[in-house]
């Protein structure tokens, strides 16, 4: 059997997010399984880094497999590249050692946050962002993300169930806030997310920016541990996995 | 009465072109003025700077209506993006001089033609761009854009009804072809442009770069006058117009 890698794109729009689920079959998880399994002959089941939620857009998801096929690499790229529908693409395929996998090995993630400043919409990439015209203080968003970065307990900014006795700890090692034009791109850099972190985080910065939370509530929001001090979670459309990073190249056995 | 010029961008996928037509009311021109009509009470017209075939988009159209209305230039805008679909955006709206005409006083155009030249898709951009993996040579496409640029008959170029006494002469002042990643990226700037021969021009360089025409045909095509020698017309999703170019500024009157 041998091991492979897959790195996928994909516009969220009109899917369930990423995982399998039960009978509902519209999941990325679940269209690249379809495919693989009718090139393989025989059910393959992918591992990917993590769960995106409906409607989140992933730049570079990654995703293992266990299979023996009689193609290269470039083959099954190729063949899930004309099979896929659309809206999701192999960007890369490569055979990695057998212990690899794409969640258990990921050692951090990137994902991008994207706001259309402005009252003029972009129509182009409408799908990818989220429209607030409301004037922002970037300063204030710089500061307030100072005190996001770090390893804290992000309870509060997550959608957890709190009955759950898993870890509530991350550690952020970078978030990045930079006007482009009439975009407002928040980069989040860290060893791991809760689930609705990032857009939880979002929509805290963005309440900072319009004066709604002020930088130094950030440390009081963390400490509470309590999900209603922290901003709304911010829409789906805004959010994509930029990047998931693993320790060490695993090209090739 | 006051004139006022708009600037329009438009994700063209799901519209039949810029232009009215009739009863086919799916059109960027048929629901701008349905919402500036509704703005204002009265049935407004409007008058782009040339049509856009069913399929194809613009980063800045331009067109232009005459009204007298209670609102700032600024509000008209916003008004319009509050009530068009999210495909269609007004990003700028300015009063001008009387005489001014979107199709009259234009004395270019730039159009844009995006190629995602990999098997691999584009799934952000794929509404934008037409995929072709074909290896292409893009020092014959200079060459051959060189032959294309200057003064000529482009009835080769056009789908234009034969029996139509108009001049096809035009003016290409620039072709510019570069590659950007996996994009093949070919702009277009001249004086007017004759049905389809953007589309055509892409398909005819686009058949150069694969070999198929050699860049010493261009001559011969030009010279033919005859629609069957030049490229294939390319599919409408690649085409973005990008500007509309005017002589003299006509902010204020």
């Amino acid at each position: 059997m041998k091991n492979y890698k897959l790195t996928i794109a994909y516009d969220g729009s009109r899917y369930n997010g990423w995982q399998r689920q039960g009978n509902t079959s519209n999941t990325i998880q679940q269209k690249l399984e379809d495919v693989l399994s009718r090139m393989a002959g025989h059910a393959i089941e992918i591992h990917g880094a993590g769960r995106t939620d409906a409607g989140v857009h992933a730049a570079a998801q990654t995703a293992h497999f266990k299979a023996q096929l009689p193609l290269t690499p470039q083959e099954i790229q190729n063949y899930l590249n004309q099979y896929l529908p659309s809206d999701i693409a192999i960007t890369a395929c490569e055979i990695v050692p057998e212990r690899f996998h794409a969640r258990l090995n990921a050692i951090g993630k990137h994902y991008r946050y994207r706001i259309q400043n402005s009252t003029v919409p972009n129509v182009f990439e409408r799908k990818y962002m989220v429209q607030d015209a409301a004037a922002l203080d970037l300063n204030a968003m710089h500061r307030a993300a100072e005190f996001l970065c770090g390893t804290h307990d992000f309870r509060a900014f997550s959608s957890v169930n709190r009955r759950f006795k898993k870890s509530t700890v991350r550690t952020l090692t970078r978030i990045e806030i930079e006007r482009i034009g009439a975009e407002i791109r928040m980069d989040f850099y860290g060893d791991g997310f809760l689930y609705n972190m990032v857009r939880i985080l979002a929509g805290t910065l963005l309440a900072v920016g319009k004066g709604e939370i002020s930088p130094t509530d950030i440390p009081v929001i963390l400490d509470s541990l309590d999900r209603q001090y922290a901003g709304i979670t911010m829409p789906p459309a805004g959010l994509t996995l930029m990047e998931v990073f693993y320790d060490t190249p695993h090209n090739q056995e």
